[in-house]
């Protein structure tokens, strides 16, 4: 039996699409060539897709020293990289919590690179000023393109909500609109002009989308992929008019801003245009646009594959004999021994404390003591409507400048409480967090018994 | 005006999810701290989520020494990495297309990687075998298990579709069900019994979602976020007759495998459970379990932070009199020049041939020429029901080794047709590809005339 026999359609469009027929051939004509197989040619050469470093483009060597100094800081002593590398990975580094690139950032990405962005965008813009408030990061701007998608899109509508497309457009982005459920609005571009986007095919397609859903957004791909055509000024201006009066939210694709060539041709960004048009305009319309590492001349499109190879070292990792064996297994029998030393405390600490029980860790990275609280301490948490584990966490946190989790957050049996505490750290922050735990404990199980 | 007033709850919740009250005054009092103000405490510790290298826990010094080998190759030449680190790291960049991480790879993941966490996992079970086949790599098990309740959920069907999922459990979960609109039915783990999962409870839990929704998977997380419990193997295996009996689907998330203490524990993974259970019932029962390099000793959630880096390096590049700015220019003017040759000589090639035509490239990567095919090659397309420039991009495929996209998968009017190429390759790659194009379209036209 198969509960996967009858995937949804949406889903399955969206996986084939990576490999349509001519990828699939490809592939295999390659293996023929590996197995011995002779043809005309020696390899297939693959101008598919979009991919600089396939296509023999070089790296720049500026951006993959300062990733190598930032993965393995080790490298800030070696003389053999130049000096603004190291200070800018030294600066780099110290926006990471602990000094790592392996630890969280903020969910909108790291304040100091959103703040650079933002410059990037000023200087880009002639000076129009951009705050790192409206800057998000995320993985690639696909992901970030389907955010805005679910944010515009809403299910609940009778009427399906439209999106008007370009027609010629690279299909992940109609098969991703096809699986949000939204209706695709084509308007097509105008080839006899070079690909140029003319307003009166706009306003056929809006007209013709009204008909069968609810338009909210108009999509543009600027420099165009697959056209490679380049908007100019005048044509922004008139789009954002009708996205004005027609009530568009404008998705501005422009990952391929840095690619513009010819000596006559300037990239306008939609963000610059529209904040130096009338402020009935600028005040009015709505934006979001797009760029990205992974396109023009960086071509970085590393950030899976480095997980990627981490994976593989997770997978098979130095063994006897080896010459990193040696440090490897002393850092991780070190980390197994410390987080084996913070859990023993935690129970010791635990058993000296009234109304605070906890079962001795297993296995993964979390305790989750359970607290009886006194009858007061609940009556005073209900009197403020707040669960009283949320309520203790706040006090907590207020107090002692620990920051716990409440268990009302992770779900719990009715009239029963937890926190759950990371035991991750070196020793000293976990004796530093369990001196602060006890000593509110002490005094919040005192107040209220 | 905004649009964007009314965001569809869902979204509004998963967005919040990650700042509750407590995080965001967490993150006030940090800035209150950094702005003067004084306290009992210097600063906030947070304990609150699971990041191994914020708790000072350091990373492992060989998955940093590869990782900065293969983003920066030069470090080969280097003699302070040790000699597997070079090994390691030659041998994967040599699966890297061009040798650079910054390439793409297979949607399910580079195939010598998938090859080693084969084997890694083969090991882990005590060898029992693990295809590379049922290995899909995606950025973090989040995204994957994303993926697997959209392949699980159906839409379309009246009644909803339901997940059983334990209590306690980390919110972002949850949230994500909602977001995917499956119903959620709660089954509670034991706190009493160390906060086992009992059997008893997995069936009520069941009789319960089924008067309400269509249950069809079951959510296991193995060692237990935030519980720490780790499942017996006989544990496991009552589960395992339960959602064959009961046909649902395991989804195993076991991400904090490697996190596992005390001296009378073993971790048993589900995989291995099922494929040494009775024929009847591992032949039958389907699972997917979820492994990460993010957790567990490891702790790399590196790769967005990586991708960070690199937007601000994008950002703010080297500038005239720092020491990387000569490079640093010269490698982007390089990249400029190749890409305006490989144009020009595109223009070049295509002006000489027949029923080919071509703008002049503005910006982006690509070129999308029409193709005026001769009335017999379009008959000979319908007779094959196929589009008339896939059958010409199949064809140059299969007899020139050059692989292009055909327009149809980027929409085009009617009866017109089209290819896409890449423009970014070195230069002598542009001159084989042009060669192979130019001497199978020649053939191609006259056949057809």
């Amino acid at each position: 039996m198969s509960f996967l026999k009858e995937i949804s359609p949406l889903v399955k469009n969206y996986f084939q699409s990576g490999k349509d027929g001519l990828s699939r051939r490809a592939a295999q004509i390659t293996a023929e060539i590996q197995q011995g197989e002779r043809r005309n040619y020696n390899e297939v050469l693959d101008l598919s897709s979009g991919d600089l470093h396939r296509g023999g483009i070089k790296p720049i060597t500026f951006v993959r020293q300062v990733l190598a100094a930032c993965l393995y800081p080790a490298l800030l002593e070696d003389d053999s990289l130049p000096l603004d590398v190291k200070q800018r990975a030294e600066s780099l580094l110290r926006e990471c919590d602990g000094g790592s690139v392996g630890s969280y950032t903020e969910s909108s990405g790291i304040p100091k690179i959103k703040h650079c962005l933002s410059q990037f965008i000023t200087r880009r813009d002639g000076g129009v000023p951009c705050s790192p408030d409206n800057i998000f990061i995320m993985s690639g701007s696909k992901t970030a393109l389907r955010i805005m998608l679910k944010l515009l899109i809403r299910s609940e509508d009778s009427c399906q909500t439209g999106v008007l497309i370009p027609v010629p457009t690279y299909p992940t982005f109609t098969l991703m609109l096809e699986e949000e459920e939204a209706a695709i609005i084509p308007y097509h571009l105008c080839e006899e002009q070079g690909w140029t986007l003319q307003m009166e095919e706009l306003h056929r397609a809006l007209q013709a989308g009204r008909k069968i859903c609810n338009p909210v957004a108009l999509y543009i791909c600027n420099p165009g992929n697959p056209t490679g055509h380049l908007q100019s000024r005048k044509s922004i201006e008139e789009v954002i008019r009708f996205a004005a009066e027609e009530r568009l939210f404008i998705l501005a694709d422009e990952v391929y801003q840095s690619c513009v060539y010819g000596d006559d041709t300037e990239f306008y960004s939609y963000k610059k245009v529209l904040s130096e048009m009338d402020s009935t305009i600028s005040s009015t319309v709505e934006l979001a646009s797009f760029n990205t590492a992974s396109k023009g001349f960086m071509g970085e499109k590393c950030p899976p594959v480095v997980g990627q190879i981490a994976l593989d070292l997770m997978a098979d990792p130095p063994k006897p004999g080896d010459p990193s064996f040696p440090t490897f297994s002393e850092e991780v029998q070190s980390i197994n021994n410390t987080i084996r030393k913070n859990t023993g405390r935690i129970q010791e600490v635990f058993a000296e404390l009234p109304g605070i029980s906890c079962h001795p860790l297993k296995a993964g990275l979390f305790v989750f003591p359970c607290l009886h609280f006194p009858p007061k301490a609940i009556k005073w948490a209900k009197k403020r409507q707040m669960e009283p584990d949320m309520l203790y966490c706040l006090h907590l946190l207020e107090e002692t400048g620990l920051h716990v989790r409440p268990g009302c957050k992770y779900g719990q049996r009715k009239d029963s409480h937890h926190i759950r505490l990371f035991v991750g750290t070196q020793e000293n922050i976990m004796e530093d967090a369990l001196q602060r735990l006890k000593t509110f404990h002490m005094r919040f199980m005192k107040e209220f018994s």
